[in-house]
């Protein structure tokens, strides 16, 4: 199994390297390669570079050479200008509940859902089952058995779920790949087993959705790559209800990598301030308009809505393709309803019964096939915060579909 | 098992946060705790305080969104500059060998020798069994161990190892905990399972140990904790002779975490450079004695070497304790001989049977307990990198040790 596993995995990387497939047919019309697998945040490198000043973090030398952070902490590694400037944000846009609840670091929440995973079935007998309701994240099912523990296993999609044993179910809200907004779904079944859950939250900030409530559940993951577009710094965090499982999450960062980049930490608390900074004495009332382009959420929504306008257009054209629809909905942060603008587009194809092969072959546009994710192959999922020229060069191509042949 | 795993059992947290433990007698001569438990490696702050200017790194908030670097390496999450500087940084020094061998990032050496087990185990049937000679650094149990693989398992001091079975086993050279230059231990014994090695050099830097010859072995660790004192920035690396083990390193590094911190990358590579150029158009001949101050490792040398003196000098009077001595050996770097001195010392206590126990009740002094390492109680492990000033009250405890009564 582990021998089976791909050889770059991650959410962002496809299996030639960005490079032109072996079976490299010149006929083809496009002569490069257009990687929409990945799951890079580019799209949010525009307002950075319009803050660059506001945003610098400089280091010395002789700064962070230990450890440790704050020992008296749980999460000991954590420095506490970035536990301070988390729960900021969260207070700010009003997404989560941090009062209360111990807040443990991770290198991306892809750390921590490991070390979720450990904590919750720690005190178990045997594997606890590890479920995620189909389409999932590509990468918990690899991440759960990348080292076949023997307190986790993967067993797959939540809806089919009927084991009486101990389960953990991920809820990803907004759900990668689709967008959809979700809550459980192995308790309304069969399924009497004990049950724990993750509630993996990266896409609930404002630029993709509304905030329709303060989550307030066990175990929530975020991180800052999805947040603020940095996945290079490698930062994610968990909010945790129970204290022990709080310390538990601990043991495992600490054995795995003994804590967290302080250099990232500085630099992630330095720039969750500058977001918090944009809304100071800001009022959605239409006052200030000009001080909107400073807006981090509202920046970045802009932008993502233009390219979700741009590609139902391209999509309706063609005829070949369906996207899914979203409601508008009230947002309690910005006091306005709009619709979500996921950070992925989950494409299905009208015909092709394998979408990511027919967009490989005929337009040279790679994206990660629903198969992947515990779904049917006649959809991909495409990244929509990749660079704006691999973005316009997808749209070009898809509008010319009809003109293609072979 | 995993139930029995310290809350933070790091290589640097005692298990009371530095706090008094719980019997605080406070007929006992010292008030605080002196913690020597933890690996920190502040001592090595002065140099980089000295050099404050030149390791100055600035990082504007639109550079390292991406989680890739170099999408045509092996290790693509890795920076070339960082790739470069641990080249010429090895090269330099010359103790070891990077010429046709693949780089592979981590974070830390800790997360680099869980993605070796994992890559050198993921051909095998059943667990494989992990093994290093006593006293063995103790987080390998434990990190071995965490989740309870299938893959690998640990499976204690590598001179008693005789199963007709796979096995890897760790060589640590110099040795933590007792500073010992080491080969692997089991080819020589009865077993003849096949055996893979993991070579963790993390203290074969010329601050530390003579640099006798350029290693070369198959799988090499190393991290920036140990060699620059940055444990912070978690960075760590592997030089891996055959590609297909770099590539399943990298598939772990990517399943567990998605690479490793830009900001530590881009600081890792500033500081390397550090180091590179305090030695540009330095000669080992005398001839430019104000200019030796700058020289990284002569600087931090001189550091350990006055502690290890202090040290040697307290525990002679004392009479209650041995320390291991080290042969002078010629360095291939400096072109000189010199002993080992330790990142950590251990020490033997000579009447007592637990060390760790005698020096926390008598003198509130925190040291790693010789049974942590799979070796005896009467050894413990002090800290050498510790601040001065826990390091100084250390041994003016120490000093005292004849004059305290219960």
């Amino acid at each position: 199994m582990v021998e089976n596993l791909p050889a770059v995995p991650d959410d962002l990387h496809n299996s030639n390297n960005g490079l032109p497939s072996s079976n490299s047919d010149t006929s083809l019309p496009y002569s490069s390669i257009v990687n929409l697998d990945r799951g890079d945040t580019v799209l949010l490198e525009s307002y950075w570079r319009k803050m660059r000043k506001e945003s610098i973090v400089e280091i010395e030398g002789w700064e962070f050479l230990s450890y440790a952070s704050d020992l008296k902490s749980v999460c000991w590694f954590m420095m506490p200008e970035l536990r301070d400037a988390i729960k900021k944000l969260h207070a700010l846009v009003g997404n989560a509940e941090t009062d209360d609840r111990q807040i443990v670091l991770g290198n991306g929440s892809t750390q921590l859902f490991q070390a979720a995973l450990f904590a919750l079935s720690a005190s178990s007998d045997g594997p606890v089952n590890v479920v995620a309701a189909a389409p999932y994240y590509s990468g918990y099912p690899d991440e759960t058995d990348l080292v076949r523990s023997s307190l986790y296993k993967w067993s797959g999609d939540a809806k089919d779920y009927e084991k009486q044993e101990a389960y953990i179910e991920i809820v990803t809200s907004p759900n990668n790949p689709d967008g959809s907004i979700r809550g459980p779904v192995v308790m309304s079944n069969k399924c009497d087993g004990e049950g724990k859950l993750i509630h993996d939250l990266a896409y609930y900030w404002p630029h993709y959705t509304p905030i329709t409530y303060q989550a307030n559940h066990d175990l929530m993951l975020f991180t800052f790559s999805k947040c603020t577009g940095h996945s290079g710094s490698r930062i994610g965090w968990a909010i945790v209800k129970d204290i022990d499982i709080a310390k538990k999450m601990t043991t495992f960062i600490v054995l795995n990598s003994i804590g967290v980049s302080k250099e990232s930490q500085a630099r992630a608390a330095k720039i969750m301030g500058v977001v918090c900074n944009s809304y100071q004495s800001f009022k959605f009332d239409g006052s200030n308009n000009n001080k909107e382009s400073q807006l981090f959420f509202e920046f970045n929504r802009h932008l993502l809505k233009e390219r979700w306008e741009k590609l139902r257009e391209v999509v309706k054209q063609s005829d070949r393709f369906l996207l899914p629809r979203f409601q508008k909905t009230y947002c309690n942060f910005t006091n306005e309803s709009f619709e979500t603008y996921p950070a992925f587009a989950w494409l299905m194809s009208k015909d092709e019964e394998d979408c990511g092969s027919y967009l490989e072959k005929k337009l040279r546009v790679v994206a990660r096939s629903g198969n992947r994710f515990g779904s049917d192959p006649k959809y991909v999922r495409i990244n929509m915060l990749t660079t704006g020229d691999d973005f316009d060069e997808f749209l070009e191509r898809l509008s010319n579909i009809k003109d293609i042949t072979f």
